[in-house]
């Protein structure tokens, strides 16, 4: 069930059955010379679509500007700062928890933004915390690729070049749900560099063409069926077992 | 030119052509009995889409959650506060800037947006001016219905009943786009009542199906095809007018 | 009557009889070559002391300094960011709130102020929104040209000349409170240019003498007396309906 | 002279022959059963303007709403935080200072707001000591009583019973400059109680009738007049010192 | 007792005997040729352990980083804005007021950090102030040289040049208890200038050496010794007299 | 070298020679029956000072309060939100960046502080980037646990039973540093639970005498001299190689 897609009586109704909603929720950032910017907020996003699917899930609209400032000096990249993203997490969740959603969970698909994820949920509970009242709710994050099994799925896939910034199995994701936008471009090197993330200009420096320790020309739509397919049953069953979570006493 | 479907190196390359963007911005809230919870935010990312599909411009990632704290009795709106709205949208405009965009249209979907996107035009604003200096940049917030004509065909459709909240003509938009989301109810009174804008439980107390004004009974998807079809090819117009646009000496 | 001129003990009486209060809110900024820099706060004070003499209003003392950063470019412009703003309306309502009146009225002398007092309003009532309870009290916004017939004196005055900076009318009106204070100079051209605010240089380099669009030649201090006397009675009566309000169930 | 009675083009000339401006700032709280409230900020309004008879010194828009917090239990007190306080001031000094004032006088007539607003001195400094540069300007607070000569005045007068809120001196000198609004209350005990200062409902416990240890009744409008003109005087000559004072190298 | 070398259980048991604690608050800021730039927050901490061996009292952890903006032109200062200071301090009230500690003594070393200290203070209350209800505890800020007795003692110990930063006294607190830090160097002039408190770098022009109207060269382990032997004692006592005082109905 | 025991001018002279620092940084917080409260901000500054007798390293003061917020249902926890905590942070670094140093090393106690040390310092670098200039310096995150040898020290002392709050490592490190303030109580289980983090209440509901998963009991003040040894060393070996890092062009 998509929120955005849906009336409000039809989110009172569902809310009788169900307490659980998710967030697709990443970032709009470059993405080498291939990659899509939109690809770490449409991965999420095409996940819980195809979770949607298989079970009785609440998928709210997507987050999809995160923490990107390093990415900054690549062009369409869009950043908010920590603290804007903080204010911003709060004001969805304070929302969803005044219609009565008890477990929200945020699936994630940039790494940059979980600082400023959990640093957003002290921020939440912190104000239950020093009114030594409880809060009502929880929130949880998860990696779309630490959904069980996905990790263990795209390291067989990719065993080696899967790094950590425009990676063959992300980029096989949204080759899977945007057939059309495929983009092509030689890579040199092969594999991208590592290193430390600082400043847009520091980045830049160090990772030439934006990728981060991969060879995202592993890619392919099919591949990333396979991952999608993966992820999502792993979503019905991880949001049913956080539904499921019992708050102690 | 979808900017989330693009590389960064495409952006570049757009940049060299042109220094224009338009972002759909709206919000997340109910919508009465049958108005999906995305109304706001759909209709200017459907108008951006159909645009695009017409000129060269180039379209932002949506910024789909706005200023609703009015719906908040409603379930499944979600809502910024004001200053959370305002240092996103300093966040957006400033990454945007960096990157050397020159003319930055808000093309709007949710009239409770319009104080604190004004608001966050001068707070961006204030620092050049504080400062004495050029901004450098210019943002523009037009709403999709004050695009040229489309006030007056939708008068012309819909003479009573418009209103200002779940109205025929943002419903009729939405089901043109997301046929498959069309949904139906009763109506009474045929005609929302009307009245201020205060907190979520006044809100509610006076609008008690969530509509203001409005009848959205007369929507249909044809009539969504129309109003977006017109509304895409004034937006592509104002965006040729804004780009071109002269900054004073 | 004057809260600044009253005890604390004669407030609480007013409170018995009466919940509604009145806060002129402007600005201090340039007002072109012979505009006074305190027109925009000097004008709803104007007003408001004149109703206070005809009725059993109270009236707060002025809100002086408002968002004017587009000024900012000539000498004596003092302005807030839009954030400090919404701050400072915040307390003065919590404040106000506080002791128990239920219906604030912000008579507004600057339209740049409108965008930031409805964010405030929003920003206030979003606590009770988030917190699913009532305001308890309601706050409204009223331009002193907007009173009941004061545009339509306004346009038979000035058919031409009367712009949207630097009016004639609200030139008029410190013309008739302050005739010791009238100024002098030649207008070229008779009638400024109109066109968008953007940053203070920006701004400076459009309307080079400070006037959007007006004609301030034509104001006289009979003129202004008009105005004022219109206002006030109107202001009378606006403050009555608004405390006479009911609020919903 | 007198800012808001002049035009830009005044203020621009006042800047070639002067850096140096005066900004009455107060408070708008209760001051005991006879104190007007606005005592607080008509109090150096008062003095600016009778200085301004005698010198040529240029005073700023009065900043009327202070820091009041532990007056909100009396009704008509309005305050702001200490952090909206520190905010605004920021935006009136960073105005003046655009337009090349470097030496900023604020005349205070509130003891609750000396600490905010040396917190806001702090808060503007640092931004320039964080970036290693000259802050171009200097602020300097003088509460109205430590002009010199003031506090022996009233020493002089008041002998027993001055206190240190609703003074004999502060309303003596509201009495001479609005005599139309002197109050009359028998006070009991005659000189009020003194203690600490907490939230509202401990002050308004400890203070009943909202006075710190005065005895108002000793004010008279002719020994506000004396008070006036001493300050006056005082405050043409602090200055004209703090104008001419030299920056180091 | 010390907090930080208890166990939750023990600061339980504490208060069931005492809701009192005190906090040594300084900065860490140079203090001229042979100060230590942790002057500021080890005298008030030396003086807090020296108490706590006599009587049975509770040290929180020490607040090390103060309101410093003015000497960060000399290497080693670290400053908060006021407002992160603020900040800070709503934070560590709130956390020992939720358990239940209704006595928070603020032992400061440093004099510029007294503004925000009492602005912070006020942030705090104005909470309850503008809700309308009891704060539940009170905050309190006594610098250590004004602990009974110990100005007295420092000026009959340095009736010359004791100045207003890196004076003899503080020095020598710093020399009785880090022995092994005592540094040496020519002073020059012997008694450092006086003025006003600007930026950072109008601070170094007008103190070269960082000191203000010290001569720190009379300092010794000794007069250390008699400063912080009478200071632990009279904290003791105002820690009783605080924990003893009654709040008024 | 003790930043805190040196002067202004000693930290200049080792800017010549080094432009590296490191600040310990952890939380007071309940540790269990038997942890002191300042266990995380002890044990990293126990290691700093270890470090500092091997090689000439520069050590700033303890940043003492961490974000705790999920300990504040035990006695003495203080806890900074997030973003107070940001702004600290974002304090701390730029004095420490204006005086020169180019790397920054928090060395952590805490592992609720990382999401907010990490937001902390993309808020820092996000003012270089959305400017598109050099940050001038960078900043690290260690944990005193991942040192080079000391989590493998560590899983061989404690095989068993080392969990994630009051583990026997960090107890061990704070008896060796305080072996007068060992503390000893009967656990019960002999392994605490393990859980999810939310709010205080939630905490003391799951982990009822505040340890998570751990036996302190097998700590003791030997193990915990090896694990300050061999921390130390890697410290300074950390300390040289960030120093000697370079900084691509």
């Amino acid at each position: 069930m998509l929120l955005y897609l849906s009336t409000w009586s039809e989110i009172e109704q569902y809310l009788k059955r169900s307490r659980t909603i998710v967030i697709p929720i990443g970032s709009n950032e470059q993405h080498g010379p291939t990659g899509l910017l939109g690809t770490d907020w449409m991965c999420p996003e095409i996940i819980c679509r195809a979770a949607e699917q298989q079970g009785d899930i609440l998928v709210a609209p997507t987050f999809n500007i995160g923490m990107a400032q390093h990415h900054l000096g690549f062009a369409g990249t869009i950043s908010l700062r920590p603290t804007t993203f903080i204010a911003a997490i709060v004001d969805w969740t304070r929302s969803l928890a005044r219609h009565g959603f008890e477990k929200i969970l945020f699936l994630n698909g940039h790494g940059g933004n979980v600082a400023s994820v959990e640093a957003a949920f002290s921020e939440i509970y912190a104000e239950s915390s020093f009114a030594g009242r409880r809060a009502g709710f929880a929130m949880k994050l998860t990696n779309w690729w630490d959904l069980e099994g996905v990790n263990e799925l795209a390291k067989e896939m990719f065993p080696t070049g899967h790094g950590a910034h425009a990676t063959p199995s992300e980029i096989a994701v949204t080759q899977y749900a945007y057939a059309h936008a495929i983009k092509h471009a030689d890579y040199s090197p092969r594999i991208a560099p590592s290193g430390p993330i600082r400043e847009a200009l520091d980045f830049r420096a160090r990772f030439p063409d934006g990728r981060m320790g991969s060879d995202p020309n592993q890619a392919t739509p099919e591949k990333g069926r396979a991952l999608v397919e993966l992820a999502a049953r792993s979503l019905v069953k991880e949001l049913a077992a956080f539904g499921d979570e019992a708050v102690p006493g």
